[in-house]
């Protein structure tokens, strides 16, 4: 690798299979665009199945099938309640499990705000309420301090390797 | 909503419709699963054809669609080289907007690892270069401040709503 390129430099320490790695892993279980909306619509405080039907305008068979894989796999769990006079029925509520997805889907919003939306703005925009400023998905080391992407490199843990190609 | 869940505070504050979120847009470019292992691949380095195919183990038309998906979305340019007594050829690489995608693709791989791996962590971490921390996707303010789920507001601005529901 010879190149220039602005971000050619990033990560570029190991040739390691990546291909069991948790990104395709995390994907198989949530990279179907239904079941990322309704994560969104869960964190914007939609519950219910009829009001997920209705904003997502899927089927109810994907929407039910998507609803019970989140359910399985723990980052959605059912609550019962009734309204006065017809039987019980479910609310969906995520779990902490998925508030620790929360960066994934900033990060989607804000790189379609920035790259994707006529003005560079999408429809909404996160804030957070104690100071007002605005919130957004970002890299940091583990005292929070911001990382560059030149400043990454990608460590093989499980097939260690002194390459560098 | 009288939840007393974890994450149901989080970002509650609007009812706006969100079908055309950002989120909606970007997940309709890169959601496709070989479109988001391809960039993975790109950032470990892997630039030409014959590498990512031999990776990710799709079809060659499927990954030629994806690489030419990418490039004219702006995530990927096209770099000629040519090796001595073979015709030219093309290397891939990601571009400013690709990195932008980082803390998209560093939050899958960490929630996967946390979630899915057996043994709590990947088969790679990401860690800073210049002092050896782990690097992760976190919520922050303009400050870069680390912003607490729970200290999150989705403001609508395309439809302002005082709706608190």
């Amino acid at each position: 690798m010879k190149s220039a390129c602005y971000a050619q430099c990033i990560m570029k320490a190991t040739a390691s299979d990546l291909r069991d790695c948790s990104i395709a892993s995390t994907l198989s279980l949530i990279g179907e665009k239904w079941t990322i909306l309704i994560l969104r619509d869960l964190f914007s405080g939609i519950s219910r199945f009829d009001d997920f039907l209705r904003r997502l305008e899927c089927s109810p068979a994907v929407l039910s099938a998507r609803l019970k894989t989140l359910t399985e796999a723990g980052l959605v769990r059912r609550v019962s309640y009734k309204e006065p006079g017809e039987r019980e029925r479910f609310e969906y509520r995520p779990t902490r499990s998925a508030v620790e997805l929360l960066p994934v889907l900033v990060g989607l919003m804000q790189w379609g705000d920035r790259h994707l939306a006529a003005d560079g703005t999408g429809p909404v925009e996160i804030r957070s309420r104690s100071n007002g400023q605005r919130v957004s998905a970002a890299l940091v080391d583990e005292e929070g301090r911001a990382v560059s992407p030149s400043d990454m490199a990608l460590i093989p843990l499980a097939r260690p390797t002194t390459r560098q190609d």
